[in-house]
């Protein structure tokens, strides 16, 4: 079942930071990959291409873990298990230019390739375990 | 098979990188947490203590991925899959200690729980894939 994000991991979600997904190969084994992360609220969003080896993984089996933390402070992370509720194209090369501006500073990922169908995956989160996220106070 | 780690890599793993292993549920899902990571120059070395989620994962399925980057720098990192070929408590507690001088800079761990054993996770790398990791040249 789909579990809520705190506004501690909300705020952590839409800083620059450093996330790592894990995915499983076709023979179940663990696969992880460094990515840039996003977040719409609900869902935990990973852009990536299609034809890539975990967009392949989460094509087979969609159960995911995640891992986000601040590169300033090792202490501040959430470690994240979930699964990918949807595959989709729809966005996918406005996100890339959203993470580019919030990773890189540029308006622009610098990055595309013509070639390649970027793809937005979106993960609920089913398992949270925040260390340092501070809970903000109403 | 096991593969030799680069210099590259193992300058890497001998710095206080942020690092993260993936193992595998009982359900087959992947779960992620980050760890303190060393080397002995053939695996990758985790320190736990039993009774860990992820110590049970392992002792259940070997099969593991690890993420390694540099704080300072997120394009400086290798993403490794592998498996865990020994678990012992033999040397365990000095290896926490020394992470805990790499890490912290101090000499001996400082969360130390005498009710808890510590374990080293001996991991050998079977496919390591590296970005912005400079070859020593001879």
């Amino acid at each position: 079942m789909p579990v809520s994000m705190s506004d501690g991991l909300l705020k952590l979600l839409n800083e620059p930071v450093y996330a790592q997904v894990a995915t499983l190969m076709p023979d179940g084994s663990p696969q992880i990959t460094q990515v840039w992360i996003g977040t719409d609220g609900q869902h935990v969003l990973v852009n990536t291409a299609e034809g890539r080896q975990k967009t392949r993984n989460v094509r087979r089996d969609p159960r995911v873990a995640v891992n986000v933390v601040d590169p300033a402070n090792a202490w501040r992370l959430a470690m994240i298990r979930g699964r990918v509720v949807d595959i989709t194209t729809d966005g996918a090369d406005d996100l890339i230019d959203q993470l580019a501006h919030k990773y890189l500073g540029v308006d622009s990922y610098p990055f595309r390739n013509p070639a390649e169908t970027r793809v937005t995956l979106k993960i609920a989160p089913e398992h949270i375990s925040e260390i340092g996220l501070e809970q903000t106070v109403g």
